[in-house]
């Protein structure tokens, strides 16, 4: 852990920095990927299958009884924790459903909004070392809500051609079928371009390495809506001298074991406490099985000390965390003045980690800065707002010479005799 | 106008497809003019307005006294007319302004989210043929309804370094102060990167030609949020034999004045409509000041004969319209079976240039099909959401071992701890 005391506003934009990775190398690669699937379509995601994963596949989609065995071979204890998370996000993102007003602006001029779902979505939930269900209730349960007509998922197949239980069991319990074994930039290239197997989608959604942030960047330009721009994970905990030193290095550390290029920030008022937290780290990280990885992204990462609270609340606002979590006494400051974060979790006792599972938030968040202007997943995010008019007779006749004369400004005498061809009639 | 008589659905994808430009011999030139301005800044700025629009320039930002003379070259009726505008686009944004409950997920664990302005945001004003006050109010009206900071805009100035004074009327009646004499690729870059004069922005917003969408799309790149992918501005007109032919042609041109790329689609179960239509589209047209560019997009535009109402709702869902007029009988059927459109007209009385101006609703859409999966421009587009969440120990002693067991079968063992440390404690 870089430390920082008492950094000057100069000094701030190499502390948020943000450890970049180069993708030009891997640019082509992923354009050559979704040029093969777009020419070959399934047989593309059979060879890249067998080349990744070394999966010899002769389907692409999971069966019924692969569903089956997947929900026998899970405990019941995770199948029980499963279902509590499961409520729990439902319960928050359901409340984000919204009728709106209908508005009449002037007397015979209505207009509204109405949410319609995105007919199509696709999820994709990465394999390797940590096969993430939760993310297929983060993104499933959302889209659901949302009434999108087709949810399909796409996830790799291990070397035996099975796909991870637990992802099937997540997307079985939220009312996913339609889940096909492709993996990284072939599976975003198939749901951009649609296959034999694979549903063409209108919005592809979920998190995964540099290979499936490049191409779903690259598919975005190709008419393909995507969830966010996606960066490797980060936290921001804020600490005073009354925190808990433990329960803050195990949050650095939950946050830094996702990825080597993690990073996780420490702001705290009191250097003492910051010398602390640093023992505790040492000794957590002994114990974690992925102790390697965390401990190369520690070495990315900052402990600053700045005295002034509203000094702080700049500096978090500029470096604009992906989750913020609140340690410290006067959270309620922070809360009432941090503008920029993707998700808070206030108080000593709001773990990360129960946002990335279970008590209801949304574990799909703009990291490296972007929750300057981007919003977590959401109910939102699965939808679109159609806007509806209806104009009556004397409505025009108020509201029509008001657009005449803006047209005529503007110079579009086509939009203007819009209106002139009906008044006329009245 | 091509003509599609009863069309199967394997000739959808021909005519739903849109004029197609080759943007990849443009990449090269504006990828230079981002990189210049990123080195040059505000001489890079001088360097274009002379260029490009024969400016000499000595300061880019807008003073006061260039404000108060805009206002006063401005007739009475136009600011009339622009302030009835802004009253009718004001009454149906704020109306989109949402508190959300605070959400109990199980006993102890709250979540709630909030709607935190985005703090800077750069709007993109083109000039050239026909400067758009209008779109000055459709962006500057809801950012600052969602309480953005700093709105600062961007637009070219003529060659005697004069911005158009309705662009200028507008953004004062707005509030938006911070207006800058910078047009195309070069305006973005600056939005995007900073220079001396222009503020670095959080979200580019508004329309320009491809220069502008290319340089929109590279910065969306490099970090900086853009409202929506841009493409031709079109229309899809529903009528059927009781239709005003009269109205149906005026509602097509004033999309085809927009520009040669415009596409504009008549679909009718009725052959004798379509023919009159066609007959009206070539004596209306004669008028028009744009006849040309709107006779040219006429030629990329198709009328479309189907039968079947559920043919005609698929239809439209394919196309996706980014304005659907619904000049039919039946307009409520097909209110509640379209479920891809920007905004959509309904009646005979409904002219699609009342949203262009001042109806309410925002004149901002998706285009290109893009209908799909994105919405229209709102005060949702200048805000993100923040989730919170704040757990009691009580909350977590029920939460935690749910946490503990999905972070273990996701083998995130620093996640399970994270909550374990706590739990020790209680």
């Amino acid at each position: 852990m870089k430390k920082a005391l008492f950094p000057n506003k100069d000094q701030w934009a190499e502390i948020c920095a943000r450890p970049v990775a180069d993708h030009s190398s891997i640019q082509e690669t992923v354009w050559e990927i979704i040029d093969n699937v777009g020419m070959k379509k399934d047989p593309a995601l059979f060879e890249y299958a067998l080349k990744f994963e070394g999966a010899e596949l002769t389907t692409l989609k999971v069966s019924r009884d692969e569903f089956e065995a997947a929900s026998k071979s899970i405990s019941q204890e995770l199948k029980d924790a499963i279902i509590v998370a499961q409520k729990n996000i439902e319960k928050f993102h359901v409340a984000q459903l919204k009728d709106e007003a209908v508005i009449e602006t002037m007397e015979g001029v209505t207009c509204w909004r109405k949410d319609v779902a995105i007919q199509t979505v696709g999820l994709y939930i990465p394999g390797g070392t940590a096969p993430l269900f939760s993310t297929v209730l983060m993104l499933g349960i959302p889209a659901k809500i949302a009434g999108c007509k087709r949810v399909i998922l796409c996830t790799p197949a291990n070397k035996n051609g099975e796909v991870n239980a637990g992802v099937l069991f997540a997307a079985q319990l939220v009312g996913i079928d339609n889940v096909y074994k492709a993996g990284g930039a072939q599976a975003i290239a198939a749901m951009a371009i649609g296959t034999q197997s694979v549903p063409r989608v209108n919005k592809i959604f979920g998190p995964g390495n540099q290979y499936v942030t490049m191409a779903k960047q690259m598919v975005s330009q190709m008419g393909v809506a995507i969830d966010m721009p996606a960066g490797p994970s980060e936290v921001l905990v804020l600490a005073d001298s009354n925190s808990n030193a433990e329960f803050v290095a195990a949050d650095l550390l939950a946050q830094a074991e996702h990825g080597s290029d993690s990073q996780v920030i420490l702001v705290s008022n009191s250097e003492e406490k910051l010398t602390e937290v640093e023992a505790a780290i040492e000794s957590q990280l002994k114990e974690l099985p992925r102790k390697d990885i965390a401990a190369k992204a520690m070495e990315n990462s900052w402990g600053v000390i700045l005295d002034d609270k509203d000094e702080v609340v700049d500096f978090v606002n500029e470096y604009a965390p992906e989750h913020l979590i609140l340690c410290a006494d006067q959270s309620e400051y922070f809360v009432d003045n941090v503008i920029n974060a993707g998700s808070v979790f206030i108080g000593e006792y709001t773990p990360e980690s129960a946002g990335d599972y279970a008590s209801g938030t949304n574990h799909t968040l703009p990291t490296n800065g972007f929750a300057k202007a981007y919003s977590g997943v959401s109910v939102d995010s699965f939808v679109k707002k159609i806007t509806y008019q209806k104009i009556t007779k004397e409505g025009l006749k108020k509201l029509g010479p008001i657009i005449e004369v803006m047209a005529e400004a503007e110079e579009l005498m086509g939009h203007k005799n819009a209106v002139t061809v009906r008044l006329k009639t009245l």
